[in-house]
């Protein structure tokens, strides 16, 4: 398949932007179970195979797993500060558990898990997050299989419907919007900022 | 009045991060007309006076401002790269427009048009945004008036209700929620990351 127009002005920030280890830290806007927004920081995980999906991990027992299952859509707000580049990426978000019944998607779940430095997969030990603060004990887990992804794990993916790309540097400033329309065809139009 | 408990170690990772120009930007979500998550970099411009709510500044003719006007509620993801702590905020949002009624709120309009820099002001005289590619010469507009906003310059203020404040860097890593109780009463507690 041919990749979405924006792939390139994103893969560019990525690149030129690669210094700075928050290159990769996002924020994820979401509803919450309240009917109000929810919005947190994620680590792009780069994007799914063949696919302008693009990956981030979570466990099952945060909120915002709740919160996509009633509500399937984000928005993500990747703000590059090197060189003052800002994405607004929405779209369909979709959670992929253990319970999976796509093979490939299984898969990639598994990919995901394998993917991770031990650091990471060690935090899905952790327990519940957000419960009241358990003993230093619980945060000293055996270290979990880095082959099998423990239960709560998933994998997440956001398929991009609309993006806001928005370069600060220019003077005037440069945004454009890319929309994805009915025949799954990219659409880009430049709007003011 | 005395300062909510968040209010000490925000203020010290806004010290510690003071050398990064991009530690006052933070993601604001909204929820948009279509009931989706909206989510965009907003530039933090301190505090209201005497009191725990956050300005920010905005264009009535932008999308956020008719999203707040339906649903005027909304959480900021802050993440301070150099000390690697989150603060998520959420609340009540007002849109303070040229026609409040409320005095003092309509001064601290007036004060935040003031403080900022001409560039930023400029701006408030662009062209519609959002609408297509105007030309150049729309983006070089008499420089406003300093003294007086121009009439869709809008403060935005959010009213903290609930703060969940987490550090990185920490072994395991600290959480801490603070939530404001029915008597206006913040209460903090430890949690698990």
């Amino acid at each position: 398949m041919s990749l979405a127009p924006w792939r390139s002005p994103l893969s560019r920030a990525l690149h030129r932007n690669r210094s700075l280890p928050n290159a990769r830290y996002l924020q994820l806007a979401t509803i919450g179970s309240d009917g109000k927004p929810a919005n947190r920081t994620v680590v792009f995980r780069g994007f799914l195979e063949d696919s302008d999906r693009l990956k981030f991990v979570t466990d099952a027992r945060s909120e915002k797993a709740g919160q996509i299952d009633r509500h399937p859509w984000g928005e993500i707000c990747w703000y590059f500060p090197k060189t003052r580049e800002q994405f607004r990426i929405s779209g369909r978000l979709t959670l992929v558990r253990a319970d999976s019944a796509d093979p490939s998607l299984h898969k990639a779940r598994q990919i995901a898990w394998q993917e991770l430095s031990d650091a990471a997969r060690q935090q899905f030990a952790w327990p519940h997050p957000g419960a009241p603060r358990a003993d230093a004990e619980a945060f000293q887990p055996p270290p979990p299989d880095p082959a099998e992804p423990l239960s709560h794990f998933c994998l997440l993916l956001l398929e991009p419907e609309r993006v806001d790309f928005l370069e600060l540097r220019g003077d005037p400033q440069n945004r454009c919007l890319y929309r994805l329309e009915g025949d799954r065809v990219w659409v880009s139009q430049g709007v003011n900022p």
